[in-house]
């Protein structure tokens, strides 16, 4: 392994990915689309003898197990930081309508992606799992983007979305173990789906007990120790720690033991950023995870666009695709709005529109699950076929680009302009 | 490749890593040496049928490559922070004192470093230019955290040490340029040394040029342009650039650069901090990379451990790493107090005397050229022995631990506590 060509690959993936992402931005298309096509172009593009990839050693496994490390290393961090983000209090506090819209916004979504491919497509039902497991959980990152530019982030639709996205990724988590834990073991049996199931939920339960019940005690008793260590020597300094070290090594050891016990790493990645969540203001951490982030993330979207073949889009997968994104964003729209119908009989329609387009974004969720997919071998067979992990890419990219612009408009029908000039003077 | 390995050894090299930094930081030990010993303990540790390292499987090239990735970066952003912390102001306005004191400091330890190993030692040519190389470059760090600790940040024998020192590590990468230049091509032709240095010299140039020149006219022009389009249109949001992303692609790309050019890729990365280095602390640069720098530093650290045989230390090479390290504190202790005496007849023996101790530790920086000199090959064999690599390793180690007890005791007896208590009281 030669560095010289290590450092050729990351500083060129990089400023790609970053550029791409700056102009994208630019047009209000979220920068992660303009990185998934850096990685698309760089794996695609050919002019005579000179190919992007052979410049870069990408088509030498030594440097693309590198490039996958990073990836693989980035997402762990990205889910780690969204963890961060997903506070078990928040969790109980927003109520049985946000409880309802997200259950319902996961269980639709994925019946129908299943449904589609085991009757309608290709019949394989690892396939079948996989795609229904990429439609489940949303990302919420592109619609609270969309609420805080609109200045509407205390209405009662956006927590409604805000708090359904928070337990939307956890339900995402359970059916992803769940389905990466079927494939894994490659078995259909009641017992063992029922085992996967079990593993599951009680690592995700665990967590959540630890970090409602465990991590306040903790924290707590250090407390109380440094208050009588203080009253006892007022000249006293308490010991500091470095909370950033500890989260990361809490964050790698967990991606690695969700790894081991069969789960995907980056369920271990979220859970450890729940644990860290109520402190992570206090300690500075997400600012300083998010540094972190700015330098790996790009390096997982590049890695998903270069997974992209384009010579294997035909006219058919471009129909399946399209079936897909349907189906993902009736799915949501249906599943969502219905769960916060059942809740509240008496809410209008405009509201019920906000909610279930707010839900629509899939972004970097499901291709997540699609790169697990990919990877997980039944029977000598990828579990997601790279034709339906390119189907995933389609299905994400579309959902990003559709849900911001559909749901400032059913914002404004609700909220005309005037609203958020008010709301924005009462800050 | 398995993914899960791979989170194995991140997160067990990690933990131990920052757990042992964090044990040696309570006893005053600077936390790299910890990190360091996490590195021997691992490759030396070996319990019956059980070794650690097999555990981590880095005795397998591929998981090992990864390591040597994350800690070449790691360095590489190491060195980046050094760079933005340089400058080139600073470097112009600490006057003559801080020029001799860093210039003679570099020639005398490297003149008794490389004679030593050539006419007393084994008489390698390579290994004597690089061991006199690896007994350049100070480590500010652990001197400015004495100074810091003590509140003498604003002492006349501070300003010349930090002044110094940052000189110091300019004048340190261009030795290792050179020397690293000569190793590479393998020649010792006076045209090739000579074509060597201008284009090492002529690199550190050109980026101290732009950095005092180009940069503050970008920055001016960005500026005005933001002006003129505000006066044109009040509501005009200047375009946010995101730094933390333009600044790692440039030390990337730098470090590959020098690479490319046959110079170390850390020298790269350097010269790409000090561009940064203006405008560091407004754009909260510094703090940033110290977060990603939390992650990624500690991984070079252990793999510098991790090249340390235990089994080849002999009682041959215990004296020869003797040897060393009485010239590596001699020579910079009379190196730095000639240039202070030379450019100020009238200064006091105890200001020299602090002078001459602040400047001893060598740190991380002598590791770094060491670990440089055992990748280069020549003629099939590494321009720096294992062993001498060993060496520089405790060499680095032992003037690091011994520099900051001195160091405080020489401060003492010019500024007594007093002192130190009304310079703290004043701020």
């Amino acid at each position: 392994m030669d560095i010289g060509n290590v450092l050729l690959m990351l500083a060129v993936i990089f400023a790609l990915a970053k550029s791409a992402a700056f102009v994208f931005n630019r047009f209000g298309v979220p920068g992660l689309i303009g990185e998934i096509l850096v990685g698309i172009l760089i794996s695609n593009l050919v002019i005579g003898d000179w190919s992007f990839e052979q410049t870069l050693h990408l088509n030498d496994p030594e440097y693309f197990d590198i490039l996958e490390v990073f990836a693989e290393v980035g997402v762990a961090f990205l889910l780690f930081s969204v963890g961060l983000e997903t506070r078990v209090k928040d969790l109980t506090s927003v109520g049985r309508s946000a409880i309802m819209v997200a259950t319902l916004g996961v269980i639709i979504p994925f019946i129908l992606g299943y449904a589609y491919i085991e009757y309608f497509a290709d019949g394989n039902m690892y396939h079948a799992l996989f795609l229904g497991a990429a439609m489940v959980a949303t990302s919420v990152g592109i619609t609270a983007r969309v609420i805080k530019d609109m200045k509407l982030t205390d209405t009662k639709e956006s927590r409604i979305i805000i708090g359904a996205a928070v337990i939307d990724d956890i339900l995402g988590m359970i059916v992803l173990a769940i389905v990466a834990g079927m494939a894994e073991s490659g078995s259909v049996e009641i017992s063992s789906i029922l085992s996967i199931t079990i593993l599951a939920v009680a690592f995700v339960l665990i967590v959540l007990l630890f970090c409602s019940m465990g991590v306040p005690k903790i924290y707590a008793m250090v407390e109380k120790r440094n208050e009588r260590k203080l009253i006892a020597d007022p000249s006293y300094i308490p010991r500091k720690i470095n909370m950033l070290s500890v989260s990361i090594a809490v964050c790698l050891g967990f991606a690695f033991l969700a790894d081991y016990i069969g789960l995907a790493a980056i369920i271990g990645a979220f859970l450890a950023g729940m644990i860290f969540a109520d402190y992570a203001w206090d300690w500075g951490l997400e600012e300083k995870i998010e540094s972190i982030n700015v330098f790996l993330v790009s390096f997982f979207f590049v890695y998903v666009g270069l997974q992209v073949d384009m010579g294997q889009i035909t006219e058919n997968l471009l129909l399946i695709a399209l079936a897909v994104i349907i189906l993902a964003i009736i799915g949501k729209y249906i599943g969502c709005s219905l769960g916060a119908k059942v809740c509240d009989r008496k809410i209008d329609r405009s509201s019920l529109n906000i909610i279930g387009i707010g839900m629509i974004p899939r972004g970097e969720v499901g291709i997540i699950v699609a790169t697990i997919g990919m990877k997980i071998m039944v029977d000598g067979v990828p579990a997601l076929s790279q034709e339906l992990y390119t189907v995933v890419v389609l299905m994400s990219v579309v959902t990003t680009l559709v849900a911001p612009p559909l749901l400032a408009s059913a914002f404004r029908k609700k909220y005309p302009p005037e609203y958020q000039i008010d709301a924005h003077d009462q800050l």
